[in-house]
């Protein structure tokens, strides 16, 4: 049995109209590279990519039925309070549907939801208990024994 | 306005039961750390976080019809045709639903798909065009000029 390296490396958020979305990510201060229909932001060490739903579905031998919601979430978490109140302000300007204005949360933190043009949802979050690097990267701390 | 910073912290999927989904991921070959009724995966520079899927779409703010495609795939890159292979048949030993068997892509690659026990959609790839380092980070070539 393989051990199976634990990373995502894209992230492809199938879309309805791949100019819209991009000028959506654009307005939120992303850039990213097109190929065809095909849009790639670097994001750390994976790319988030926008392509057609309907291409993704198609490829990945799916029945879609058109739901904007399966069950994933995304989180970009940031270093303050104040950056997730900008963030969640941003996204709204640039066409967001805000679902949950930010609040502190149950675990200490403080977050935010929004939903990108294609219903996609992005949690933005301060957690002072997961550790942002220099670039980003977070890093999960020991947890099994802090219950 | 800010300048958001391009990158994802964690991608949360939402299940039907925590401990199922811990094991198919643990089949994998992946190792987690569990808080109270959530697991967090360390993924290179982020995190894949299990939750109930309720909890989630209530934190979020969101309606939630149910439906197990939302538009989103996760892909993990692997390194040879044959990793590929191996990844998705563990996959299956493990209990995931192959949608797509793997085959030659579009891309010049080589991929195949596969649902979670929750209807998560992952792709395996090898695609020579998009490097990885030794930790599995991806680097998005210059594409721009290259169509």
């Amino acid at each position: 049995m393989l051990r199976v390296e634990q990373r995502i490396s894209l992230v492809t958020l199938g879309v309805a109209d791949v100019a819209r979305s991009r000028r959506f990510y654009e307005a939120m201060g992303w850039r990213g590279q097109q190929v065809q229909e095909t849009v790639f932001f670097q994001a750390g060490g994976q790319a988030v990519v926008l392509w057609s739903r309907a291409a993704l579905a198609d490829d990945a031998g799916l029945a879609d039925e058109g739901a904007t919601f399966g069950g994933v979430a995304l989180a970009h978490n940031v270093r303050s309070t104040a950056e997730v109140d900008e963030v969640i302000a941003d996204a709204a300007a640039a066409g967001a549907t805000v679902t949950q204005p930010p609040r502190p949360t149950f675990y200490g933190g403080y977050a935010g939801c929004f939903r990108d043009p294609d219903g996609h949802v992005w949690e933005i979050a301060w957690n002072p208990g997961f550790p942002l690097d220099e670039r980003g990267d977070l890093t999960v701390p020991p947890l099994d024994d802090a219950t």
